[in-house]
């Protein structure tokens, strides 16, 4: 083996060793195990530049086994990253180091997604690499022609995203994906054949993905499968065979080394075990500039590609959709002036197939698609042809029924940039999704969820399809806009708020229903995510707050209450976390003290004291539903203006007792 | 063909056209697609007896595709079960009928669980099959020896729970596993093709399943493949190669007869097609013989079963396991003794194995279990060896990396009866299980989940692994109780609570560091979800509510504030649902008006206002976590006694103002 490049894998193991016996925690395992694998990858393969971590033509590293996080901190440093420095690597694992436990897109450049919750790095890769393919076909060679790498464990492999994920790509044909599955035959509780017995290459040969082997602590062998992988029309499978912890003699090849500091005399024997003698976190000077010299490969080929940019009659346009700038008409202004003008009585997600149409006509890179509900969801519109193996310039994916898989690819898309998914399935599956949309948040992705079939109001199909808690769940996530509007006006402020929205991903609860249009003015009034929709005639003692389909019940209730000689506002409130957001004075205005204030919504009613106060009133649904026909649920759950306004008069009654 | 077989079968697909047209909704395009398999299975394989549908040695039939529903309603109604009634199937998918729009476990006997959401009923029925091998184990051939058969459509196959459930069947060898797979290429969007190129009983032998196939509309070919199936001492797939939708002539082999109702016309020619002539709801006398009679071939071995269960010497222990009545010491009262004479300052996650070890070794029906974290969810006992291919009787399923796998297959197990299930992982990850958590709940089944690493706490592996929304995002699941102890006592007390539910699921949120035990008293007091803890000093001001690692904090806050001579109480609060079922005065005397209430716990802070109100104060993090050691984080986050108490002295001044 060239020393050189034993040192430099050496290197990676030595900061991995230092970085987590500083932190008294990390998993050095597998830094150490994949350091040749990675070492080859950085200085002959990847297509990147540290100068420029943004290049848009970079190939995508993404370390789908993302508790080996110093092994990309190590990688990145030694390349010549600006960040992470020796003293970032220093602090690994403390407040404020960039260098945190597992890698976080939004710390460093040239982390290209957050890692860690198995299984969905190698999965938000497929998105990448459907990004790529897509915009090259747009594009040309010239503009777009890199690769998506990834580094994978057991355990990314064993979760069952990764079914979906490898089933997407393989039916995509996504052949500039390659996987680097880092076969060391250990879990944390030990052997990997505690729990699996799976012959690993022939399931990713069963959906169509070509798999080459290697020894994952030699060169050549490395090198040569890699070739293989490149040559290969299909993603690849490339096993890495290697021994956990390399390098540590008493302690590789077993569960020890992948979640605990080695400890400092397994760290003094690892260091003579790989004549690394060098202080720790120094690394030796022709080290050092073996890998400086590996990261400066991408100088010539990214000049190269700028000087193509420059002269290309796409380049405004590609660099619009790169740097996520909206073309004109993604306000949807004229659709919504349209609605004003023309009144529609749709269900919810019908007024989601209006607004995407000329959304996704004016903005060429929403690329769409559903988990195989597309005439549920709506999510397919006249411009957006299917994106397949054939057709990559297509703009809709037909995920399969692969609810995880769509939302990890989407956050690869999303990731990758150029492009804006957005993808549809019923909102209860939000469930099968979550561990997705919890990181389009973390990662501040634009990644848009079309959740169709809302509440009971989707009726016969029953409990298992209807969300209660859903919403609420939803709503908790941090970072993540929850919309549920109540008209087709809503519908379409709600997808140009989301669109706009750069740093987060919004997510769309949709009925099934038909409803009736509230909204008479424009003024793009959802942006404050609750606003006075109809105000009291009479001397307002009660304010009505409802979303989606809720809020026609709530004028239903407002209506009778008026009838009564009490005055009442009702306030639409599609987004929880934008009026949460708003002044004070504002969040007064819209719920003003001394009134009864009262909420509808058709799922749980924990949460709802936040606007209702503990004096207030919360109609909506404690318990699973029940199979019927819409109508019939509305009413057996007590879910109508007739059955609600009595219980608002009287509590009027007891307050005023 | 057999022409009564042909009439039973088309009995089958009459119902179900007949239901769906009535309710006009519903998809009767599977159960005419497999009315052939199920009719071969119900006559000629599977062991059962409508006279007694929880008859413990039946075989398990699990409809994995849910949504063909009228195939179970009508295979229950054809063979003599008391329910459904004609008139319940008349009455398909509406308020108050056993038949919903997808099988309800609750609704019905012989649904032996509650499908619908994909994927699922096949990975309960794995574990429905380990059951079975454990009692069978445990209690001999004579006691336990059925089988579990599976019917699964292609969207069962695609989501990732799939993989997951495949990968533990093969590796437990679990051979008494049958699946039919509805091979009719047709997914709701159009063809299989559209999303998939997945090559399936490839990826199933991959992981050492047995494939067989057959033609799904032959029974001679149908029989053929289950006797093979049999055969085989591997789980098995029987690819069933069908139409779906067979016997509409127009509409057959097309998506459109999946959810939608075939339409009067096409209803009257599939009546023509299949030589139908009876009126709608209506079985040929012949035909209904037929089918009464295959139903009546269970009862004599039913006898034969209930003659050596009589006779056995394990008679009383078989039946109080499958009855579900816990044994003497399933109260913990022993161990919560030696807590209370000796305190252990221990992890929850420490308390529940110090909780687990007596309980385990009391309730031999316990089997345990984590998905890959044995060592970190501390669920492994000194009773509790391994339970795999080599060991049925064993009663530790390591799940592998698998989380919703290895809940759904505790669904299963649960459902099954004669077991009880627990197993672990981290809280965050409960996402990954989220949907199987939810069918726990709907089915009231008994599963007790081990969530550890429950917030901020766990440190250094940052905001991918810290659950910040996700106690509140499982308390509003309906009929889920989620516990977050505060010590080893009300560790203990959860344990034995969650084990002594008989009609719902129990998950414990348990902490990674280090709790002093706080509770020196007994008395079951977290049976009522909060009590007060400590009661106030001085005259009392401030009500301080907390859960888990965060009582400790409240503690530290009334010292503080009994200090300035300001009365505070603190209630632990453990679990929500059983605080919220308690009396009014019971809840009014823990949390009285007219005090300043805060509550402290680290996640998001919405939904406290139930208990705070909006005049009170509210600790916790309402954004993604950060990598650093746990002192760090409480420190940043302000969850600290030092910084919380100036807050509410500032509060209590405002109040005063």
């Amino acid at each position: 083996m060239n020393p050189i490049f034993a040192a430099q894998a050496n290197a990676i193991r030595a900061l991995s060793m230092d970085a987590v016996e500083a932190a008294n925690s990390g998993h050095p395992g597998m830094p150490m195990g994949m350091a040749d694998v990675a070492t080859v990858l950085f200085n002959d393969y990847l297509k990147f530049d540290p100068a420029d971590p943004k290049w848009p033509d970079r190939d995508r590293f993404v370390l789908s086994a993302g508790h080996g996080s110093m092994l990309i901190y190590a990688l990145l440093h030694l390349t010549g990253y600006a960040r992470p420095t020796i003293d970032d690597i220093r602090n690994f694992r403390q407040l404020g180091s960039p260098c945190a436990g597992h890698p976080e897109n939004f710390e460093l450049p040239g982390v290209e997604c957050t890692t860690g919750p198995l299984g969905q790095g190698l999965a938000m890769a497929v998105g990448m690499a459907i990004a790529e393919r897509h915009l090259n076909a747009v594009f040309g060679d010239d503009l777009v022609d890199h690769r998506t790498w990834v580094i994978a464990g057991d355990g990314c492999l064993m979760e069952g995203i990764n079914h979906e994920a490898i089933g997407l790509a393989g039916h995509l044909n996504l052949g500039r994906l390659i996987v680097l599955w880092d076969d060391n035959r250990i879990t944390i509780d030990g052997a990997v054949s505690l729990s699996s017995n799976e012959d690993v290459p022939a399931r990713y040969a069963a959906t169509g993905w070509h798999v080459v082997e290697c020894d994952g602590h030699d060169p050549v062998s490395i090198a040569a499968a890699f070739d293989a992988a490149i040559a290969d029309p299909r993603p690849s499978l490339v096993r890495c065979r290697t021994v956990i912890g390399k390098g540590a003699p008493n302690k590789q090849g077993t569960s020890k080394t992948h979640g605990s500091p080695l400890g400092k005399d397994e760290v003094a024997a690892a260091r003579a075990e790989l004549g690394w003698s060098a202080a720790p976190f120094e690394v030796p000077a022709d080290v050092s500039a073996a890998w400086l010299a590996a990261g400066r490969r991408g100088a010539e080929p990214h000049a190269a590609w700028k000087d193509r940019l420059a002269a290309s009659s796409d380049r405004a346009e590609f660099q619009r959709r790169i740097d996520g700038v909206l073309p004109a008409g993604a306000d949807a202004a004229d659709h919504i002036g349209a609605l004003l003008a023309n009144p529609q009585k749709v269900a919810t997600r019908k007024a989601s197939e209006l607004a995407l149409e000329p959304l996704t006509a004016a903005v060429p890179e929403m690329i769409g698609g559903s988990a195989d509900l597309t005439g549920s969801n709506n999510t397919k519109t006249a411009v957006t042809g299917p994106l397949d193996r054939d057709h990559y310039a297509g703009r809709y994916v037909n995920y399969g029924i692969r609810e995880f898989g769509m939302g990890a690819a989407m956050n690869g898309m999303a990731l990758h940039g150029g492009v804006i998914p957005y993808g549809g399935t019923f909102l209860v599956f939000s469930d099968y999704a979550r561990p997705a949309i919890r990181l389009s948040a973390i990662q501040q992705a634009r990644v848009l969820y079309v959740m169709t079939h809302d509440s009971i109001g989707l009726g016969e199909d029953g409990p298992t399809h209807q969300p209660i808690e859903h919403l609420m769940a939803l709503r908790v996530i941090p970072n993540l806009e929850v919309w549920r509007p109540c008209d087709a006006v809503e519908t379409a402020e709600a997808w140009a708020l989301g669109l706009a929205r750069t740093d987060g991903p919004s997510l769309f609860a949709l009925t099934r229903q038909n409803l009736p249009q509230l909204r008479t003015e424009g003024g793009m009034l959802s942006a404050k995510g609750a606003y006075r929709l109809k105000a009291a005639g009479a001397a307002r003692r009660v304010v009505l707050i409802a979303t989606g389909s809720e809020v026609e019940i709530a004028v239903g209730v407002a209506e009778r209450l008026e009838a009564e000689g009490i005055g009442a506002d009702v306030v639409s409130m599609p987004c929880w976390s934008r009026f949460d957001a708003q002044d004070a004075a504002y969040r007064a205005d819209v719920l003003p003290q001394g009134v009864l204030r009262v909420s509808i919504e058709a799922g749980t009613t924990i949460g709802w004291e936040r606007y209702t106060g503990l004096d207030g009133l919360r109609f909506g649904i404690d318990r699973f539903g029940a199979s019927a026909p819409a109508e019939a649920l509305y009413d057996y759950f007590g879910l109508t203006a007739e059955k609600i306004t009595p219980k608002v008069l009287a509590k009027l009654k007891e307050l005023q007792a």
